[in-house]
């Protein structure tokens, strides 16, 4: 279930520092792995920074079509998300092997992954010294989605299947937990 | 409370995207700013990443200074963060407005926020194109500590007091939420 979300607010999908998803395609080979490391870098246009390590197949398809997909996964979904960054795509198609289905995106090559919440569609802006001495690579976002049961411009958690995560180390995971509002300071 | 942080897990304090205070000293000044956008870029030795716009006080007292901490609050100061991510230093001394208090540390001669549960301690990597163009920092963690309530290599969340926070926007914030671990996968 996915609506399309206005791009001024795709910043919003990231900015709370969930684990994500980075799905990838070209020349044929598709991949799927998991990122901690990404945050927002600009609000408008909307621009992000995820960190890709030289050793992941994700890199090279990357490299080769500039186009990836940020997906942000729901607890449903733990376990694959546990399974694709355990893995790697070259021992075999980690979408079949975690089960995980994938739908079209409406800009980018790349496939997105289903059963998550936030998805961002995202260009490479060639940075050849970030990606090669920091394996830091930065993106415009080019198109962004959300399962409206969640989020509608703002993130509204009910059921904690949907609750997005944040990874922390060995199979460790925390949901994102109960929200609070603090008033503006005088 | 603190203790330092084997530097080798100095990523696991920011690895599950929590809210940052950026507190940097220049010039007999001192500041400190709110910062959702910040993640770690390397293990070994630990780097991060953080975006601080060019406007901001903050921004001069880095540039200056090559240094500042990033300082993880936890859920007890939130009006704090609040407050000092709304005002800017150029309108006066932050932490006697919000009410925070600080202690030295190590390596840097930025301040540590107090009522903070973690806290890195990082020197620029100097990166002009970076800071200039995208507003994007790099730095190099040379020392980490934690309140050991809260962290002993692992973070372990009982009071919600001490939980850490996730902005989104508008002053509305979660809290980390409840911790589950998957098993590796087959």
């Amino acid at each position: 279930m996915h609506q399309p979300v206005d791009l001024k607010k795709a910043y919003r999908l990231l900015n709370h520092g969930p684990v994500t998803l980075v799905s990838s395609a070209h020349g044929g080979v598709r991949n799927v792995m998991a990122a901690s490391w990404a945050m927002p870098l600009d609000f408008d246009p909307p621009k992000i920074a995820v960190v890709i390590d030289k050793n992941t197949l994700t890199r090279g398809l990357i490299e080769g079509s500039g186009e990836f997909a940020l997906n942000i996964p729901a607890r449903r979904i733990a376990p694959a998300v546990l399974a694709v960054g355990s893995r790697s795509g070259r021992d075999g198609d980690k979408f079949a092997a975690s089960g995980l289905q994938t739908f079209a995106a409406d800009r980018i090559a790349a496939p997105l992954v289903a059963g998550c919440v936030a998805w961002l569609e995202c260009r490479v802006i060639d940075q050849p010294h970030n990606q090669q001495a920091y394996d830091l690579f930065l993106a415009e976002v080019v198109a962004a989605h959300a399962d409206p049961r969640v989020f509608d411009g703002h993130w509204h958690f009910a059921d904690d299947a949907l609750r997005t995560l944040h990874y922390v180390a060995g199979g460790a995971f925390f949901q994102t937990g109960a929200e609070f509002s603090v008033e503006g300071a005088a």
